[in-house]
């Protein structure tokens, strides 16, 4: 690795782009779609790629995944390129959302060319799941086909809803309201790298000691616009008080017995750079690290944490030192995407208790600047 | 993942074990041998397990690594015992350190038995390596398999030196001195988690904003011990002067060139548990977060990190639960001895000018407690 630039350059400066979210990627379009009450708490989100696909990456750190069309994704293996990316509540069950986004996919005429028609494709749509099963009240309202093609229809390029819908509908983390979070950032060369999180940990977001959200230093400039007119507050270690008030509610309101933790923070790495299928790879693997530094633990047994990468490659392929910068970025703009999910969250009724999002139970964690 | 506990204890309170270092998990040795001067500076480290050997895992993340042995750790293969873990300096051609423990532990009739005279054994050794090649001057001068029988002949039982010896005597870490750092915990219900890391990364240890270590807020009361007289100092966020001052030393002493960076942190973290190989293998993998909680960016393409684990079985089988609280503990065991590591390393002359280390850069970001 070698260039013109002082050491301290290899720290890539970035700035989020247009909507600081995973559509600053040109050409992808994000859809939710969400069913609560009457026993239902629970959604689907797709990321659909350009017409033609996208090179596609996975890493699964988890230790509990429900997946699909992974396998597909391991560099030594033929298809390179995929349509969509799922991401789902339900569990297991969840996965059936991907077939209603091939059945869509299909009747687009967009997929793997296997036959001897145009017409005659196979979608490559991999998926992942949360686990959220009997959040809502039945344990057996999980998203099925409906959902998948109700997500591409409600698909666009514009920035997507935060927060707790689509797969994140039903999304908790250590107690509190967890969602769907994404965060850009372009680099100095032009390159975008962003990414669209899930978050649903069997871990910890904040840091039990002081309460404080343990992403929150990875935040650029810009991030907390989630927040709307609070958007130029600071977000800082909320007062003991709420600490030891969150730790006395942990002790009382699930009578004193840890519930039966089954978690996974999924979601979608993106950029248009033009990368390999193993570096595709790559990216979804140092994800991860980004999880790490937002999520305390994390990948642990209880989680099937899975991340996606999508390469559009309207851009060139990253030289060495590019590919050391994209690779640090898409680790932070994992963390970020992280919080801003935790932030976006929106506290909610469900028939074992009131599920509080981060602001509520730390209210004084964001103060006006 | 349920028992009588409020939700809070999934939290595992831990305190450090007696040394704070990896030999807190019995019978496990520590030996270190190194060389400088003459074109030298590079050293291994050798971690011993008992004689009849400790279970062992393996998690490679870096994009670079350099490794032996680490395929028969895949808990589908039929080994489940090694009986030493080589770390060392020297990139590639270190590894033949392990020869030499090979042949030290051999001659000591530990290894898996596969002849007919219960002298005929092979020492299960595996190792991975640093790259430091030309810190000392001379490019050649690298780690034999002498060095791993010095190192094994200076193993002791005896808490381990830390800083810039054995494995981490090239050790830098963003411009700054690396070295080797341990630490340990004990859980509530008296396993012990131990963790020996060798800390030479592509990325930053510290945030280049702030100039704070990453890693400082998941050390423990004790771990600043390393101190010494200054065990009872805090350490925070360093006077924005000498942050001023490392950025225009990192211009000016560089001749305004990016450094060819290649690099690498690879560590063992222990535990007196019962594991099978594919629970040590699981920890191996969590303790990289460990590394992504203190250095950024980690697992890059200019990084071997490899994490191994060895668990001597001396205290029962962890169920669900306390298998969770073991993970978070691993990972949390890394990020304090990468932490610890940096806070050990003396700064040295070497022939391409001073190595400084973080707490001669940065000396303000120690103050009396």
């Amino acid at each position: 690795m070698s260039s013109a630039d002082p050491l301290w350059a290899l720290d890539p400066q970035v700035v989020p782009g247009p909507t600081n979210s995973i559509v600053d990627v040109r050409g992808l379009r994000v859809g939710h779609h969400d069913r609560r009450g009457e026993g239902w708490l629970t959604g689907t989100t797709v990321v659909l790629a350009p017409p033609e696909g996208a090179v596609g990456g996975v890493d699964v750190r988890g230790g509990g995944p429900g997946t699909r069309e992974t396998d597909l994704l391991d560099p030594v293996n033929q298809v390179d390129r995929v349509h969509a990316v799922v991401l789902s509540g339900g569990s297991a069950f969840g996965l059936a959302a991907a077939d209603g986004v091939m059945r869509h996919l299909y009747a687009a005429g967009c997929g793997f060319p296997c036959g001897t028609e145009p017409s005659e494709v196979v979608p490559i749509v991999p998926a992942a799941v949360i686990f959220d099963l009997g959040r809502g009240g039945e344990f057996t309202a999980t998203p099925d086909a409906s959902f998948g093609v109700a997500a591409c229809e409600a698909a666009s390029t514009g920035a997507p809803a935060l927060g707790s819908v689509g797969a994140g509908a039903g999304a908790e983390c250590g107690g509190l309201k967890g969602g769907v979070g994404s965060a850009s950032a372009v680099l100095p060369d032009g390159t975008t790298v962003a990414a669209l999180i899930v978050v649903n940990p069997a871990g910890q977001v904040l840091d039990l000691r002081t309460g404080e959200l343990i992403g929150a230093r990875a935040l650029l400039q810009g991030d907390l616009d989630v927040l709307g007119e609070r958007a130029a507050y600071v977000l800082g270690r909320p007062d003991p008080q709420e600490l030891a008030a969150a730790r006395e509610r942990a002790r009382t309101e699930h009578g004193g017995l840890v519930p039966k933790v089954l978690a996974t923070t999924i979601g979608v790495i993106a950029t248009d750079a033009t990368l390999t299928k193993a570096q595709a790879t790559k990216v979804a693997g140092i994800g991860h690290d980004g999880l790490a530094r937002a999520i305390d633990p994390v990948h642990t047994m209880h989680d099937g944490d899975t991340l996606f990468t999508l390469a559009t490659g309207e851009r060139p392929a990253p030289d060495d030192l590019a590919f050391h910068g994209l690779l640090t970025v898409a680790a932070r703009v994992v963390t970020r995407a992280t919080v801003r999910a935790v932030l976006a969250a929106e506290g909610c009724e469900t028939p074992t208790g009131r599920r509080r999002s981060y602001l509520e139970a730390f209210p004084s964690a964001l103060r006006p600047g």
